[in-house]
């Protein structure tokens, strides 16, 4: 276990560092921008992906895999897509490594082994999906296509942070084709939607559906409809997208079918992805100045019970009991971890099973035994009980959807404080600067505005919220007419 | 659907190609080399996936993640790994595309963004991954360390064939790393076991354990265990390998633990694989001229119900029967698809399930709700009969351990029947001409021998198979003492 973390209120930053590689989630590696996903991390990232990926295929959707790379000559069919991606790919140009001539211990690139055509590792996969659908979809009868992929990209972004923004990361991507532009809308936005109910149901985490502005609409979208969600320090993170491509990709890929009436009509396109930055999402929602705190459903263990002992016959003793514990409470469909390693002291293990957000601790010593209890701590409020062991997994069961429950109601009520409505700039600029958090305005519908209120405060249109009554109002910037109020932010 | 398959027995190798791609499990993609898994292909490998990973759970082991990426001098640092990858590996060496300044709809590599370091795409992780353990181990508490990644991979192999052998793949890597040889070489033959149990009681396809002789060893291990399994057309396919990595790893990544006694020693390691080409073997030992046989384990239908109809009236009826008869099913624990679809006859249908290998049909017709009955097709051995509605269930699930046992039997007299003692020469060149298959010969145990048995038949030996009888004999080549009978092959 590592030292104390930085305190939130002191550098809120520092303490989400430490805290990824503290709590054992992931680490820097040796490939620039690359992160290693430890096992306790990968394993919450598992929890999500089973849940997420049951949704999908209850809605319809097949699992299926398409190559890493992308030929640049498929990369550069869809104009907006390739320029909005070009910046930042990681390019194949050879396939052959031979021993450096000069030096036999190393390697260089053998020059005779180039590429006729470089390959682009997938920083996103449209393009070398619809050049497959291409060779799939004849006429009506092949729509729609329900396809998610689970898989890593890359995009070589400069700056980089574990999780939020790394060069490689995992994540799955839906890829659909439709007859009609409706379906595709209506697939876009039950995607979005399938998001919004994961995060805040199962991530405990709420969130603001939307629409993104024009210039922060993916790369080839005609509508991006997003989640946001707002962290501790004010920021606010974009926790998952869903397209609507319109026929962008299938004119790119020249993709059509035949309707009943026998037209070729070009097929309407959707994608939609989350990926491990949702690990940064939870992180960042939830967790204090003694580390990761997990909502049950997220937690690879929901409860774990440390013996407190004096000698190995004392050990066994208290074993017996943690043991008839343990399986009551997996009997109840609880996952439970029972330490009873003996390289480590119980104080070492409350620390380290507090930082790394185990929902409920369960502590075992002597006197427990003699009187039929345990000691219940519980890690969001941090705070303890003594229970009877009767009573045990009636208790964990009702906890187990309390705090679920506590820590979304907390996340809620925190984004309520922090969403302030204002009228003027310099409202705007003040609320940003003092308490952050979303700011509700009047926005004039112009890029102009846009760009400009971001170059002076940094803070971005986060997204058009799809639930905002519609209000007459003036653009907080120009005082031009709006006729709805905006979502800005300053953004992960 | 697609048209007839060759027959295997006038071209195996196309009947293969048809196979895989008219069942809808795999296309070749833009990329040269790489794949596309379609969504029925990819349910059959999440079958597998989730068995394995249960497997690998059970026993201790927890996933992660490490970098697509291996940094070259990462990649050079075991040499035996390096020399046996180097010609096979894709290489990044730019991090940015621009436009053409000469045609503006054109993607370039931006010649100022290449990389200071070139980037392999690992061809397997062991580098990688022991460059970041050097980080988590200092003492013998730190160990063992268990963990797989479920990942893709890329080795540029110039001849490529569906699921065989691809430029990308789809697979698994365990990395265990151990205070003792003892302990690594126990894991080692652990995670054999595992494949081999996973091959015989899932895929049913049998298989014999073994060690890889020196030459076929993977590069950089002092042990390569493996599972070999014997298709249709009498050759081998190794299936899974489990390599004792010695301290070579360690050594070269300087990873040392202080043990109890304080001593500073290098750590020990193994690693372990299976991939999409178990897809491979899977089609191989089971399918027909018709298509794909599945066991029932691995189905991701395992049972599809047809309707025989006239007009919706007559569907309508005959939909409420297979509706119930699907959910009694899906209650006993068996996966049904409902095939109701109007676009296409039932003719059409029947073919489409036996190319797909859906181990039972049940088709339901007007005068099947007249008697109470349907008509119950077995995909293995194309026998059909009538079964009263009420006993289906009953019917239906003593069929599927019936099915997936006789695949099993039916592949093991197979492998039977052409694994041959042979003891001259003559014979071995006999055997392998007209039967193919195993060859269990004595060789004197030397690369001279083995090369030269290659060079002259194409055969290799497939392992030293762990459970033979040590037995004294002449080698078949060389005449030379011999202690133990070798299983040759020609291989996939």
């Amino acid at each position: 276990m590592g030292n104390k973390l930085t305190e939130r209120n002191k550098d809120y930053s520092k303490w989400y560092n430490e805290l990824v590689v503290q709590a054992d989630l992931a680490e820097n590696s040796a490939v620039r921008g690359c992160m290693v996903i430890k096992p306790y991390g990968y394993a919450i990232w598992e929890k999500m992906q089973a849940e997420l990926d049951a949704k999908f295929k209850e809605t319809g959707h097949q699992n299926a895999y398409f190559p890493l790379f992308v030929p640049k000559s498929l990369f550069e069919a869809e104009e907006k897509n390739a320029e909005g991606f070009a910046k930042e790919c990681a390019v194949v140009t050879h396939y052959r490594l031979k021993t450096d001539p000069e030096d036999k211990s190393k390697l260089i690139v053998d020059p005779e082994a180039k590429l006729e055509e470089e390959l682009v590792v997938r920083p996103t996969s449209e393009a070398i999906i619809w050049n497959t659908y291409k060779g799939w979809i004849q006429s009506y009868r092949d729509l729609p296509i329900l396809i998610n992929q689970w898989a890593n990209v890359v995009r070589w972004e400069m700056r980089t942070r574990l999780f939020l923004r790394t060069a490689e990361f995992l994540w799955q991507e839906g890829h659909t084709a439709h007859a009609s532009k409706g379906e595709a809308l209506a697939e876009a936005k039950q995607m979005n939607n399938i998001y919004a109910n994961f995060l805040e149901n199962f991530m405990a985490i709420p969130v603001v559906q939307g629409l993104k502005s024009e210039s922060e609409r993916f790369a080839g979208a005609e509508e991006t409809f997003c989640i946001e969600a707002l962290m501790q320090d004010g920021k606010a993170l974009q926790a998952g997208t869903s397209h609507f491509l319109g026929q962008n990709f299938a004119k790119a890929f020249d993709v059509k079918y035949a309707s009943k009436e026998g037209k070729l009509e070009h097929v309407w396109a959707t994608s939609w992805g989350v990926s491990t930055r949702l690990m940064g999402a939870l992180i960042m929602t939830h967790s204090d100045d003694k580390g990761l705190v997990l909502p049950p459903k997220l937690a690879p263990h929901q409860v774990v019970i440390v013996p407190i002992y004096k000698g190995e016959e004392q050990l066994m003793e208290i074993s017996e009991t943690a043991n008839e514990l343990a399986a009551e409470l997996r009997e109840a469909g609880i996952s439970v971890k029972y330490d009873n390693r003996d390289t480590h002291k119980p104080g070492w293990k409350f620390a380290q099973y507090e930082l790394q957000g185990v929902p409920l601790r369960i502590a075992i010593g002597p006197k427990d035994l003699e009187k039929g209890t345990v000691e219940l701590a519980r890690r969001d409020t941090l705070t303890k009980e003594f229970v009877n062991q009767s009573e045990i997994v009636g208790k964990v069961k009702g906890l187990m959807v309390e705090i679920q429950d506590t820590l979304f109601q907390k996340a809620l009520d925190y984004r309520s404080e922090h969403t302030t409505k204002v009228d003027t700039f310099e409202e705007f600029k003040n609320v940003l600067k003092t308490k952050g958090g979303f700011i509700s305005a009047h926005w004039d519908g112009t890029i102009e505005t846009e760009t400009k209120i971001k170059e002076l405060t940094k803070a971005t249109i986060r997204c058009i919220p799809l639930e905002a009554d519609k209000e007459d109002g003036k653009c907080v910037f120009s005082g031009n007419p709006s006729s709805q109020r905006v979502l800005f932010a300053k953004a992960y």
